[in-house]
């Protein structure tokens, strides 16, 4: 059964984008921080890279922010993972689009967007990519899982993974100590 | 060496107490969920345990925020460890005060409170207690440690730990996972 997960790094404080998001630096002021913890490097990268092969594994579609599409298309290359079918959120219809990388990006509103994502995993995950869609997501009670990259920084501001939701959630499986620059978790949502 | 820790149960939006805060609920609406690992019930409840003996160990003075002091007294019904002074950071001077326990509150400044503590913590550590305070500490460049006690649930709103600080944290240790409520995480504060 496919699972609608987000997966994300994010800081000690909450954010998983520095202040000043924009194209050239789509991670904000201090953000790329955050995903330094991919490169694998130091003591525990390999805990880190296996974290990643896992989640690599595991994605058989996404679920994009207009937003996050439109900052990631270009460093991405195509689609987030090359291949794997890409669905935005967005108001406005599109027809599809053919990323450089062989995957296919379709637009439509949030509903459609995880129905059609759940269609095409083909029994693997949904993986969720956009802080706002992801609390969209979690709102309307689409979510099934949350994979924390927890990073020891305080960024001070940048963009909330969390805003006024209220939720709880059950630990899954145990932490992973991965590099000094990171700590990897996972939660289940817990329907009410 | 005495370290100056804050050691504190968070919410994983990042809130230390619930809205809300009042005397009849010091921890807020919902934030008594944060503490409730401390019971140490439930699969991986010994772990929480030993983390609860291993803070009670290392403790040997305490630094209270004044708000903290006006809602934990009754609680505590003394300091909050049994004998263990606590130094409390207040702008009005006042008489010490000897709790029902036997430990002994003093009354001051920040700089003086912290540094009555170390005198009096004997080698052992200083915990800080109380969300302002500790972010006092934090920019003071006072804190050397965090440990936090990461509960999966969203309060949607509350006392927040973090309000802005900038700061870079490195892991110490292994995540240790206790029951299904609570994440163990220890981090050290990087000096710039």
């Amino acid at each position: 059964m496919s699972k609608v997960v987000l997966d994300v790094s994010v800081s000690l404080d909450g954010f998983t984008a520095g202040p000043n998001v924009r194209a050239e630096e789509p991670m904000g002021d201090g953000g790329e921080r955050l995903h330094e913890w991919m490169g694998g490097e130091g003591p525990g990268g390999e805990a880190d890279l296996d974290v990643r092969r896992q989640v690599d594994a595991a994605v058989g579609a996404t679920v994009i922010g207009r937003r996050t599409f439109d900052l990631g298309l270009r460093p991405w290359g195509g689609t987030p993972w090359p291949g794997v079918p890409g669905f935005v959120v967005t108001h406005r219809t599109r027809q599809d689009l053919v990323g450089d990388n062989g995957g296919t990006f379709a637009f439509g509103g949030l509903e459609a967007a995880f129905r059609r994502a759940k269609e095409a995993a083909g029994g693997k995950d949904v993986l969720v990519l956009g802080a706002d869609v992801a609390r969209q997501a979690l709102r309307a009670g689409l979510l099934d899982e949350l994979w924390l990259h927890l990073v020891p920084v305080l960024l001070g501001g940048g963009t909330p993974l969390f805003a006024g939701e209220q939720v709880e959630l059950v630990q899954e499986g145990t932490p992973v100590a991965g590099s000094a620059s990171v700590t990897h978790l996972r939660y289940r949502v817990v329907r009410g």
